[in-house]
């Protein structure tokens, strides 16, 4: 796959995924605000992506303030606005708050701004690598749950464009499907947004794996049939006891997973674990502008003066989860313990 | 609301639904052949509505053949090749069989063609005006299963534009809504073809009943924070035990709203039952153009080399189904026994 971000000293450069599959175009990033404003804006989405991008940003910021009298209220501030660019996924603070802590515990170890904004330059490299190395681990322990001749339902996209490369829940699809287990993935198309149709269609195509494009709408019907082997998503959030947040329209796909004995698998890595969160109850629910809905690809389809909801994320309860395939492997129910026992036993640096 | 079924001696006007909301504008057939594909083309859709159309299309053809030689090979092909312009909602057919019935008892009393085209197109008014009167009971019967307050979650349209008038799960609205009952509708937009946003928010908005339009995935996440009273659906074909071929992602709807105990009720005229199918496993089921699902209002959202399936409509086992609101009033599981009585006791004019 294509390099999506690609970050060069004083400039971060994100493939714009609004114009994906249409054209490959960059917009090119020399300030936090604007990557705070390209992340609300969906140029790139994906939680590991945002958390990566929000990395990036924070290196920028300190970059730019460490010719200025003002180092560490300049770092704070862009952590901060960066963070806040889009609430539900946790992998945005995460990294972000990551990067803020080392700037504190460089300035009071007396470090230089030049030498501090190189240590968040690195370590946003690091997270971006890291993330790669993520995905293939959380790719080949979600690999283990598909059996041969698969036909996997996925929802939104968890691909590379998702992530540093390689993806999460696709991630688990491309690692299967180098096992020579997937059939066919069928593609939930991914109301408002369609990044199902758009992102992932296009990503598969490119790995030469075989899709279906379904609206919706159809999964139900497909699995009625007994033509879905496992459901695999992705997630912004899991709280600890095993709740997950993620693209409206996961928690559906996780009843009628249920209804129909279909293993519902979810693929996250740990900085998508929210250690402060008991449970998803709480989870901030971001609710994206209506014209999302009342248009589609920049048409109005539904009357002028309709009025139209927009919740863009959904919390599936952790009863309706199989498995959550990690970089620390296989989490399996009870869930709330194997999570803690990940957390707890091995805390990913960051995020409390 | 203003007419879109105008029959007029030898011109059929058809308000153009696939222009909804955007323009208001007719298309003018002239033979049976122009009805066929309009309804192939979903010009007019609606169980009831092409049910209406097709009778038409069987007058036209009558009136057209009866100066000529082959007067009753003519109506039967015409009846032949309406009814399978489309092949799941079976009122297409039932509509257009009643008609070639009565041409053919006609030709057995020797009346001449002429009488026989005029007999015709009067009962094809007759199916045209007993249908609004039709709607008006079903929306009478299933009102009676609304609470005070309600939400109500509808799918696909139901409406004037897919009945004669008024409508069946949109009548069900109405009918509540003259009550006093409705808090708000929430309009499933109902992809491929947008019925829900492009059509059933576009009558809602001219009755004055509050609504809020919702992608299809994000049904589940209303029922789950129990901001749904009731489901209300129409159906397209209704076997004798009870099962239930309606727009795809019916299904779906029906198994989420058994998950959250939510009431789940198909409005439907009798002559949307098929007395000659058991189960609902042998219903057609059409498989439409897979640029639908790739294209949305004309435009081309996914990969240009994309997959797509199209299924246009799913069957919901009559298990799932709290109650059927008809012409001839509610009928409650056991829905096979309720369905054999009304059918069999009180038999509409017909589809046997």
């Amino acid at each position: 796959m294509i390099p999506h971000i690609v970050y060069d000293a004083d400039v971060l450069r994100l493939l714009d995924q609004r114009r994906i599959p249409d054209a490959v175009e960059y917009v090119e990033l020399r300030d936090w605000q604007s990557v705070a404003q390209a992340i609300a804006a969906m140029v790139v989405r994906g939680a590991p992506a945002i958390g990566i991008s929000g990395a990036y940003g924070v290196a920028l910021a300190a970059r730019a303030a460490a010719n200025g009298p003002h180092f560490l209220d300049e770092v704070s501030r862009a952590a901060h606005g960066l963070a806040s660019a889009r609430p539900t996924a946790v992998n945005l603070s995460w990294a972000v708050t990551r990067l803020l802590r080392e700037a504190l515990d460089l300035v009071d170890a007396e470090q230089p701004p030049h030498a501090i904004a190189a240590a968040l330059e690195r370590s946003a490299r690091a997270i971006h690598e890291d993330d790669i190395e993520s995905c293939k681990r959380i790719g080949d322990a979600g690999a283990a749950l598909i059996p041969a001749g698969a036909t996997v339902l996925t929802h939104c996209n968890t691909g590379g464009l998702a992530t540093g490369g390689y993806g999460t829940a696709l991630g688990v699809i491309r690692s299967a499907h180098r096992d020579g287990k997937i059939a066919r993935v069928l593609v939930g198309e991914t109301r408002p947004q369609l990044q199902g149709a758009r992102l992932t269609v296009w990503e598969l195509l490119g790995d030469g794996i075989p899709h279906t494009l379904i609206t919706d709408s159809m999964a139900a019907s497909f699995m009625r049939r007994g033509a879905v082997s496992a459901v695999v998503v992705g997630a912004d959030r899991i709280a600890r006891n095993g709740d997950v947040a993620n693209k409206i329209g996961t928690y559906g796909l996780a009843v009628l997973a249920s209804a129909h004995r279909v293993p519902f698998i979810v693929a996250a890595p740990l900085s998508s674990f929210d250690p402060a969160r008991e449970t998803g109850d709480s989870i901030p629910i971001e609710q994206r502008d209506p014209a999302e809905v009342t248009h589609v690809a920049g048409v109005r389809v539904a009357p002028a003066e309709a009025v139209a909801a927009n919740p863009a994320f959904d919390v599936t309860p952790a009863s309706l989860v199989t498995a959550i395939a990690t970089d620390r492997g296989l989490l399996r129910p009870p869930l709330d313990r194997a999570i803690s026992g990940v957390l707890d036993e091995a805390p990913v640096s960051s995020a409390t």
